[in-house]
């Protein structure tokens, strides 16, 4: 009565897994109500030096075989990427009906419905709560603990990354590039930095959120993504001035017309959680009904929070502990439609360079009044460019599409001397 | 193919469970796999105008034939009180197979390990999650996302009441005894306080939370609990110039040498998540390895938080899902010792009403330095009493034994005026 456990992938979350396993097999074992044994691994290089005892695993060259392997009950993958191997992996041990526990978001963000609907068929367990914010348990707590909810919105810092550079740039003053920089030295940045700091890595996570949230289909396709590249030192200077904090966040919405999902930088109030999680940490924030708001908060990435994650789908796996994938069975998921811009409401940041003289700023106002945008605070600043000054407006609330048609118009103004930046923010 | 549910207790939490089962059927039904349907119910007054339609329900007198009941596949007990009817509620319905279902901290509290030991004799799964921290998922994130790791340490805000005074009390410089009557006035408060300013129901939580996180049995005579009556407006100003917020926390801490749980009230670094929880919400900190630092943040009372958690029992009932009711099941449970006083350490705030003269701070310097504490910083202002001046001393971490035997010689001083109020820090 062991839980045999195949598991392809030996970088650093999965010899950690490994590593805990063998080190920490008595505790598992009391909660998982069985002892755990990897009995088969895959990776690619046999010969590397593991944290771990890797005696009586078979090794396994081709991590597909390990779906059919005779001494499996379940397969843990910790390879990543969305295509072969990883998904021919997860089909292979899904049809020979056996559980399957990931932590690849990209595979369950391009494939979720198809492998959901085959876990569903075959009757057993997907797994994947490593796959989002690392050790926070947010696909448990929204798949099962808020299952009773309603949920109408999910706000969350699901990149560590970008998460790092933005605060410190608000703590030191310091430019963007200069801090990714800093990001690679340190490791928290890749040496081509494009999947976290342009939102995509957001985006996966955010997506597998949104339809465990709302019952959906998982759907890529249907992502705003947008970076942090544009934030500037002068913006996070301003921002703070005006009680905010800048952070990228996945924001997804449900109302009666539909539902929408983006990743985008947002100004964050000082009067909310999510303004105050610094460095490389994660957060999520659900609100719901009859519950009201919960926040949850810790590492999003890194070994010892990803491994948590795996290992907690071990013992569920082992106690025979599952629910559907995203919660609502496929066949019951909802149709519910994108919103389009029209209906997607926000307050907006909008900083512009404008020539320094009279009239300049009565120019900007009318066009924003013609799209009935009203502005609730507005910055003027000195400048070091000679003849034209900063200007910062935040908008109360209007719809997407207004603000696109006057930003648009503004941008046009001669007056206007370079695209503006623009930052939504994100309600009190 | 209907969970047929009895509810036992209409109050508050009691009617808007029934109110969501009624009103968020489909909902339910699609997260549980089945129809989910409250056959029978039990309550003080049969009469009450309800906020749900009890038509097709069973009315029973006595909560406990609830138990017995043919049409009745599970329990949901809301009334409270660790004594019958709840405990003979909960045994009958465990020992004839079905799965119980409670929000009562009491029970647990006083009888969580003979009821645990006879769930998994039965084999039938015992849930309580609304028990502890209302809305937030703590239960389910202790006993499942968490299963793979050595808890270390638990921190939390457990009692709503006590954080809505002292969170008050520093918003507004008031005093205790005022901001508990408006407390009484807004309903935060009972018009009998004790149980929430005196810890004892942030106890009944502790007690709970310990044994899910140590996996040691309930243990409610091994908690030392004090509750927040001693905080005096004085207190919560000098804790704020010394960069402190003061808060009454749970908190449980694991060694190699043993356990100890406690509730008291604390000074928290601003640096800490939990000392900028306001108003009545709750917040759970959670130390652990391999995933390091967690905390869940929601609203730790109410009908719709309290709710939310029965339903996702109710759903984990339909779907089969559970685990054992305190993680590690009690055969298995470990038997760690409390630790004693010499064994815990910590930090300490303490404020005397000392004589105006020359030389008194030496004689309570030497008292300190003869118990080997070191003091970390002072604060000495002008007084309003003639005479006497107040004295704040933080010291660095010593053993609580020390720390008390120095506190009875300072006592005894004949310079020390009034009986010190001393306040444990949370460290950083």
């Amino acid at each position: 009565m062991t839980l045999r456990v195949a598991l392809a992938g030996l970088g650093t979350v999965g010899g950690e897994v490994a590593r805990l396993i063998e080190m920490q097999g008595e505790h598992i074992a009391k909660h998982a109500g069985k002892p755990v044994k990897i009995t088969a691994i895959s990776a690619r290089d046999k010969n590397k030096k593991r944290p771990f005892s890797s005696a009586g695993m078979a090794w396994i060259e081709h991590p597909v075989e390990l779906a059919g392997h005779a001494d499996v009950d379940c397969v843990v993958e910790l390879m990543g990427g969305s295509e072969d191997p990883a998904k021919a992996l997860a089909l292979a041990t899904l049809k020979a009906g056996k559980p399957y526990i990931t932590a690849n978001k990209a595979l369950l963000a391009h494939h979720g419905v198809a492998l959901a609907t085959l876990a569903e068929e075959k009757k057993v367990p997907l797994y994947f709560e490593a796959a989002v914010a690392g050790g926070i348990p947010v696909i448990k707590t929204l798949r099962e603990a808020l299952a009773g909810n309603v949920i109408h919105e999910i706000s969350g810092i699901l990149n560590g990354t970008c998460n790092f550079i933005l605060s410190t740039m608000q703590e030191t003053g310091r430019g963007f590039a200069d801090v990714l920089a800093e990001a690679q030295r340190l490791g928290y940045a890749e040496a081509d930095p494009t999947f976290d700091v342009d939102g995509l890595d957001a985006g996966h996570k955010l997506v597998i959120l949104a339809a465990l949230a709302f019952g959906v289909p998982v759907d890529l396709a249907a992502l705003k993504a947008e970076g942090i590249r544009k934030i500037s030192a002068h913006d996070i200077h301003f921002a703070g001035e005006l009680g905010y904090n800048i952070k990228l966040l996945g924001h997804a919405r449900r109302s009666e017309k539909g539902f929408s999902m983006r990743i985008s930088p947002y100004l964050v109030p000082r009067s909310k959680t999510l303004a105050h999680i610094g460095g490389p940490r994660n957060a999520v924030n659900i609100e719901a009904d009859p519950v009201g708001g919960i926040t949850l908060t810790g590492p999003g990435a890194g070994a010892g929070p990803t491994a948590s994650a795996v290992l907690a789908d071990i013992i569920d796996c082992a106690q025979g502990r599952y629910a559907a994938p995203f919660g609502v069975p496929i066949a019951h998921a909802a149709a519910l439609p994108l919103l389009a811009d029209e209906d997607t409401i926000s307050s907006f940041y909008l900083r512009a360079t404008v020539e320094d003289r009279t009239g300049v700023f009565a120019e900007i106002a009318e066009i924003l009044r013609d799209s009935s945008i009203s502005i609730l605070s507005i910055l003027q600043r000195s400048s070091d460019k000679p003849g034209t000054v900063p200007l910062v407006i935040i908008t109360h609330e209007t719809s997407e599409k207004a603000f696109k048609e006057a930003l648009d118009k503004l941008a046009k103004l001669p007056s206007v001397k370079e695209p503006p930046t623009v930052i939504r923010i994100m309600h009190k």
